[in-house]
């Protein structure tokens, strides 16, 4: 059995790692590369193949890990004349995710959730022909959502309705408390119920959230657009505090 | 010493049953109290005064712990003539906890935090002559908020933004995650990073919203009239979905 990785980044690295001592032949293509990565790949002792045609061609699985913006394009050249697994590990959107299926045959939407340098990573999977993956099982925790593509990418889009409304809600909570000068006591008072990691996970979370508001803006954008059908209170009052951020 | 109770309900009781061998004489009335307070409050062997005003004359320290409606009339009614410590332990607002200060002289609010019924229970206190209650760190965890009146109110509603907001977070998208067929994955995905007890503590924290949402309705209103001036995004948003539950 061969897995053909298109995209060669942590992603891709990391399964390489995981699998390389596996009896699975594991290969990609240095087609169109720059000589720096060329090098590189060369190093890690992947099989190489001249073009990703000739990859796409010799492989029983395909593994797409580049970047969300090229996804549908690769999966459009390369997944649409491939017969075996096509799994897309890109952090895509539930409407990316349908538009790919409709290229490709045996399509899995799957993402690497949690640390991904760990003995065994999370690895969150969907579609109908994903218990051809069970495999994967010796180097990854797998979590089957079910035999719908686009159910890892809603999920994903849960996850971040929770997270980015929380750190909202920390933001607006913690101003008030620090207008206040309550600032300490505030997080003090809600660890006794929270947890003791309370003021340190909240911190960090308000930080990153006021460093990336506007990434985290556009992915609100994203959910209450996918969502529209949905009771968006909290998520459209984060969207607001977000966009005051300066 | 003489410590007074005004109120003598599961808060009271309490302070009673930490501080009864200590060598503080603890007090109360049974002034126009039905048969059965009376032969109730006898029982637990406090000692007892015909009338609230004897009580007042006689206590260094009063302890207004009754209900958050009765403790501004409480407080004009004895606070106004007692010179020692007047501690209320009532869930009142800062609204409420600032008239009650324009009539008490040495006033402290207070608020027990968290489990009643644990060895050292949480108080939380704040008033110019809060260093005279010290002797308590015998008997609960102290935590001095501040010297200004109204600080233990102020911050038992920063706790309610946050455990309301988040409640209504929960309810939204655990909502969305159920019409998505997601329920238990949303959970699942969520505790990698919340914490192994986020589900059960979640489901909680929606029942007891979904059950007491026009309680908790009133509460943030309450909030946002208090906090007019700050920006309340989360919370408005929070009142919106809570007034939704039917």
């Amino acid at each position: 059995m061969q897995i053909g990785f298109i995209g060669f980044g942590e992603v891709s690295r990391t399964i390489f790692k995981l699998l390389k001592n596996s009896e699975i032949n594991l290969a990609t293509s240095d087609e169109n590369r720059s000589n720096r990565t060329k090098e590189f790949i060369k190093e890690t002792g992947i099989q190489l193949y001249p073009t990703f045609e000739e990859l796409c061609e010799t492989s029983d699985i395909l593994i797409s890990a580049n970047s969300p913006s090229k996804s549908l394009k690769i999966a459009k050249k390369y997944g649409s004349k491939f017969n075996g697994i096509y799994l897309d590990l890109n952090n895509i959107s539930p409407k990316t995710t349908f538009e790919i299926d409709s290229y490709v045959t045996n399509f899995v939407d799957g993402a690497i959730i949690g640390k991904i340098d760990v003995e065994k990573p999370i690895i969150y999977l969907a579609g109908k022909n994903v218990s051809d993956l069970s495999f994967l099982s010796d180097y990854f925790k797998i979590r089957i959502v079910s035999k719908n593509i686009g159910d890892v990418a809603i999920l994903k889009m849960l996850r971040s309705i929770y997270t980015k409304s929380l750190s909202a809600l920390l933001i607006e909570s913690s101003k008030i408390a620090s207008d206040y000068e309550l600032y300490d006591e505030f997080f003090n008072i809600l660890e006794l119920t929270e947890g003791d990691d309370f003021k340190t996970k909240s911190q960090s979370r308000i930080k990153n959230t006021l460093n990336s508001s506007k990434r985290k803006s556009e992915e609100l954008e994203e959910i209450i657009d996918f969502f529209k059908d949905e009771d968006l209170e909290i998520v459209k009052a984060s969207l607001e505090k977000l966009k005051k951020i300066k």
